[in-house]
């Protein structure tokens, strides 16, 4: 942390702010420059409150010199996390997986055409929305515990993992129950009292980017299930909110690089509700793997017209099946694998 | 809603759309250009699914004409709805509320100290939380049930209403106990199951817009609330998030006069959250009342340097009390009165 | 400037850098932590490449401590600039300045309409465009020369300032025969040769705020211009584009106290353009002026219906006259007047 | 166009409104509905003016039903637009062109080596600048005449395709001499009379979007251009300005699939600018091609640490030579080749 005075500051004020990080057991640094004098905090600084600091007299402007996130960040762990969700299902390592499905689960025939289709191309991980956020009261809202049941059954027909999403605290230990991997939404991200929750969880999270987050944001909130327990965070970069409008996001693929250098755990991405728009979906789903992701998710539905929830988006299984044949030499061009 | 259908679009693929619409008792009309055909629907087209027509063959683009909130809808209301907090201090009329206070609750003697200054000062309304979200995992959190406790004591001690943020479904009922109007925070503004609780709720909620929300989105959120049974509905505009880095968000004034056309409901603005930075908010609080704002909340702390959270942002009350007297002639300069 | 270098730096990657900052006559502070080497300049870094410091073996991280910016900045001058357009008509002072006229200059009739109307209502300034940016180019793009005679011809019948763009850089020389105040518009103020040519003209310069410009940079280019030798700057903050679509741009009033702490010259708003729609304009001139701002900029028009560009947003000089009136006590209640 | 009248239109509201649209020899449709009248014109909606109809009595909104630029748009021309730089270099078609050099030219040296090791692994287009924008008034910008000459000179002599940027509407025919595609860079997009002159040049035109210009303003920009008499226009998605700071721009690699819908134009990415940072360039650089990229610039810089311009987001020809091998595999998965 280094904490630059206003060139009006007295020595009164400098003692007084080096005092501060003194009382907190680590060292400072001052350097005397023309523009007034600088304090440099030696140690780490998380444990000062930046905020506390920016109060005190005499202070112009603290800058922070460590990322504000520890357990997930890089440095902690310089090798890649691989995440087991099953046997012989992993996400993080040589194996690219794809994690496709119904945006929300309407019936056990939709969804099992769905999970047939998508395991005959390659699919391991089965995903469906019990629990629907919706932006508006007045939309379908999901079938609940009877969905659940549902996704589990197809997914043991199948032999397939399945995710699904928790979007109220007092459903956790019932989708618990009902699943391989538990998903937080976009618009959960800072519900603090949810990653808390799923701190205390042993099973691996799904953890989608806020539309307006920061990604020290998105890895400060995988830093709060990380930190009360649960190791197994997947980051999902979902597309951000910008003022271009001719996509309902922006699919920010840079996010792959970024997090791989920053951090150490593994990241998916989800080009169908980046875009809602099919014929955007299997190109980026290309550039996503290009780019480095651990999995991608994309929306299959057997009837998109019969859809209760964002069917424009989903591909049909016909569909789907070519753009898996397309986008396995994209695999083996970054030297992985489906 | 408008319906452009594709050029190529054939007579069967109209007639499916126009059957899907008067399958819902609504009438259409079709309309032949140059450019292809175009439906229109007559009636009120919320009942129909925009994105189930998008998925429709031979449909190019779905455009909506009417608003997709009802209840909150200056059209449903023309009147302005005014809000009564307790005897004698209601939001929406023509008295500008003040919500001032201390961003967390942290003892007695600070909420005390705060309240004493604000009501001297002539604020009727005291805030304070209990509960904090916070960013990072290692933050104060606030003091839960014994933070409500003191903010409701300080309140009847100083005879006034007392508001404080909500931001766990568990806790709609603890938080109902102990104040006068139940906050929802930016966070938490599409935290839609937390705005089911609080629309069957008998007390005023306080809907923080979220820093990405649009205006329609926010007041989607307000018609979350309102369509289940609770009209007392009051919008704080507290700022958004754009590429400005200099403030910690930008506070778009703006949002008032755009919500007195629009919605029916009192919206009031929270420069205090918006800027992070005292010398910002006293200009922008000016800046609120004069656009036609119904109320400004702004923090106070008897000792900002103290303060476990948000400390930098506060008004002492030396400073809060001599803004009362700048903001006083705006008011009146605009028609209204404190 | 602090250099933050990576903790797997060598000794001699260190002393390269210091040998960088003191060959050009720097001097430099290490500071040894846990978490590596940290390296301050002492002197005024504005000498240094940012850009070259960060490409050096083993540096991670270049934080800047002082703006890029001197000459705009509060530090060069701590009292405001004051910036006389005519005799009696100067901006940046205690009186209030209105710059209203049509957006473009049409025919003598409706902009001798204007001026008339505005100047009995008390302005002192009048706008028009002779040269219009149209983002498409099957619009009308202004009279050019004929335009700026008919401008300045009414100026001069109405005894009013006359300010007009100027958007190529070889128009100057005849913009600057014809004006008072020559502007800068939004999309041209990175229009790096477009500045530099008015840093050597002796009339004020009206520098609007890009569209996506932070303040940072909107200082920078005022910095071009007045490192140039024309330190007649006054800054017009015209709406940033967010995601919100309710309204053109989002007007950042917060940056009236944000340039008023940052830098000693005058800034003036433009609700016209920020929202492009009457019913917003009024409230936000009226913030504006709340804020602190030194002027507002609004379009008036004498037939908004037949205007050949930007009518929908045009005041009538009926209602303009009414705004005038209510904007009047606003002045009063922060210690200024027209 | 769809025009929404409001609920208190009266009849004679309705009638001008349709006068004014069979003025212009189209059509119009009324509709009646609950909401109240709907008014559609029937006919190429682009030869009416949007804003002029807004300001019409009774006029509650008015859509756009055909995008606003005509001859760009891929209704206009079905097939891919295939552009012709020089004898066995073109974009646009099957072989992907990689457009590589030094940000700035700064000497004959450092643009030769750059071209030799490009041009070994397999680029053929140099690119350099010999006019740069910067952001603030103390930096290198440029060697102007001189720099063309070498680009030109270095051109020859590794028989390479060069392309430089414009920023002045006074150099076109200066640069015009020594480039073979000129670029007009983001700041200069909605430089409307710069692109007004190069729609009058025979040589191919490289349009970067603006950094925040939505993809239909970044088509009207080319429209300008084309409507001008040049049909050659090769787009360039540089990355886009959002709330994210790890980044200097968000790239928008979705921006391929889009264009690609929208225009027959060939559009190219510049990860370089985008990310500003070498370790985000290569796997964007995969992300590109694999969305469907006509080409791809990069920078390549001899010796990146002495660059006198974007030196830390430069690749040395070591590096960039790897890069070229690992895309190749890329190309070929979707069916292109260098």
């Amino acid at each position: 942390m280094i904490i630059v005075m206003k060139k009006s500051a007295t020595k009164n004020h400098v003692d007084f702010v080096i005092n501060e990080i003194e009382s907190k057991g680590l060292k400072s640094m001052q350097l005397f420059s023309t523009e007034g004098t600088i304090i440099a905090i030696i140690g780490d600084e998380r444990i000062i409150d930046q905020n506390h600091i920016s109060t005190l007299d005499g202070v112009s402007r603290v800058i922070l010199v460590l990322p504000p996130y520890k357990m997930v960040s890089r440095e902690a762990k310089r090798e890649d996390t691989i995440i087991k969700i099953k046997d012989g299902v992993e996400i993080g390592g040589n194996t690219i997986q794809m994690i496709c499905g119904p945006c929300a689960i309407e019936n056990y025939t939709f969804v099992s055409q769905a999970a047939k289709s998508c395991k005959a191309a390659g699919v391991n991980i089965l995903r469906g929305g019990a629990f629907k956020p919706r932006t508006g009261p007045y939309s379908f809202k999901g079938l609940g515990k009877e969905g659940l049941e549902i996704l589990q059954q197809v997914g043991k027909e199948e032999n397939m993992a399945v995710v699904t999403e928790v979007i109220d605290v007092r459903d956790v230990d019932l989708v618990y129950k009902y699943t391989d991997i538990m998903q937080v939404g976009a618009r959960n991200m800072q519900n603090f009292n949810l990653l808390e929750e799923l701190g205390k969880v042993d099973k691996p999270i799904l953890l989608k980017r806020g539309i307006s987050a920061t990604i020290k944001e998105w890895l400060l909130a995988a830093e709060y299930i990380m930190s009360g327990g649960n190791p197994n965070i997947i980051l999902c970069e979902r597309g951000i909110r910008t003022f271009e409008t001719e996509t309902r996001y922006t699919l920010a693929i840079g996010s792959v690089p970024i997090i791989k250098d920053l951090s150490h755990l593994p990241i998916i991405l989800d080009p169908s509700h980046a875009t809602g728009n099919p014929s955007l979906i299997g190109p980026l789903a290309k550039a996503s793997i290009a780019a480095g992701a651990d999995g991608v998710m994309i929306e299959v539905h057997p009837c998109p017209d019969k859809a209760l929830c964002d069917g424009p988006q989903a591909y049909t299984p016909e569909k789907f099946s070519q753009l898996m044949k397309e986008l396995d030499p994209i695999a083996k061009a970054v030297g992985r694998k489906f």
